[in-house]
């Protein structure tokens, strides 16, 4: 398959190298092209670079890796695509990582303390479907499913960790309660792949490390 | 611990269930608290049942456990709340399950399918660390980290499928392009506990299935 991959940073030497070495036929690209000569010689025959045009045009398959503030100026100077498939793995998060740049406004939580007068809000077992907190074990192939919470007070996340503890969920602090606007899509994700993608619900998000 | 439980549907009662079991003082709650006697019964002599307002009173943490649409109704008949501990695993999740009724509006792989005129997108690979794409493998622990994707073209991905697999991580299907919506946060979510609660790049997000 022809691949090419605008913006070739982290991500998308990463990709391309991997895709490269698996023979598919790779141009990479960027606004400076000639630094790409080596990436693209250190893969084989079947790499390239290019400028951003010549690898949209080059490709039956397009991976958008350019930082979120640049793709709108990219794709508007690689269009039209016609035919072609665009894999978007931009992220609109906030250079301060303080958010994402668009899409969000506010969550559950968010509101729930606006609401929930004197008390300390932790956003906590929103991703766990009720199956599985039901069932005999939060435990899945050795993993312990993750039990992800959220606050803006100290004391209280103590406390609650502890709970989600008991629970046999592995409890990961989120950070801040803004964080709810990151933990209530990944329950949007898992009814998604629950309901209509038909996956049931005896299963579980887990942060993985090594 | 005292712990109020405030909706005492599947998942107050299975929290409230293992929170008891464990020791803790529990008072189930609901519009209907005769109802709630057998699962108090079931647990010991340490677990009641209630109003909501009684369950808020007793408890020195409280789980908001109702459906979101009850959330702020339910709220504003128990506060104020001084100095307890509220914990909430509310979704606001619309009824169709077609997405989130507050706090999303858009993501940045709908406006990128905007402006990449002709072209099939497929949000994909945003959720992964490119510092583990770039590492010798996609696998922790024993278990492969998902590789997240979804769109509008069933054919599009089909492709990109593939192109998941063939870097290691698990291709898990997400539905339409809608649903980056939900991957997005995805990576806000892992931005934050990489960089500010200092867990670094090397971790990654899975499905887990049993």
């Amino acid at each position: 398959m022809k691949i090419g991959i605008i913006g070739s940073g982290h991500m998308g030497s990463a990709l391309g190298r991997i895709w490269g070495r698996n023979g598919h036929d790779i141009m990479f690209s960027s606004r400076h092209p000639s630094e790409l000569e080596g990436l693209a010689k250190s893969i084989g025959s079947n790499a390239g670079y290019g400028t951003p045009q010549e690898a949209a045009r080059f490709g039956e398959v397009i991976l958008l890796a350019v930082p979120w503030g640049q793709a709108g100026d990219v794709l508007s100077s690689i269009v039209p695509l016609d035919g072609k498939i665009l894999i978007d793995c931009t992220n609109p998060i906030k250079k301060d990582l303080s958010g994402l740049e668009l899409g969000q406004n506010t969550s559950a939580a968010e509101e729930a303390a606006k609401r929930a007068l004197g008390a300390s809000v932790v956003k906590a077992f929103n991703t766990a479907f009720a199956d599985v907190m039901r069932s005999g074990s939060r435990v899945f192939e050795g993993h312990r499913a993750t039990g992800f919470y959220c606050g803006d007070d100290q004391a209280a996340k103590a406390v609650v960790s502890k709970l989600i503890d008991e629970t046999g969920l592995e409890p990961v602090d989120c950070g801040p309660l803004h964080s709810a606007r990151y933990l209530e899509p990944v329950t949007g994700l898992l009814l998604e792949l629950a309901a209509k993608e038909g996956m049931g619900t005896n299963m579980a998000i887990a942060l993985l490390r090594r």
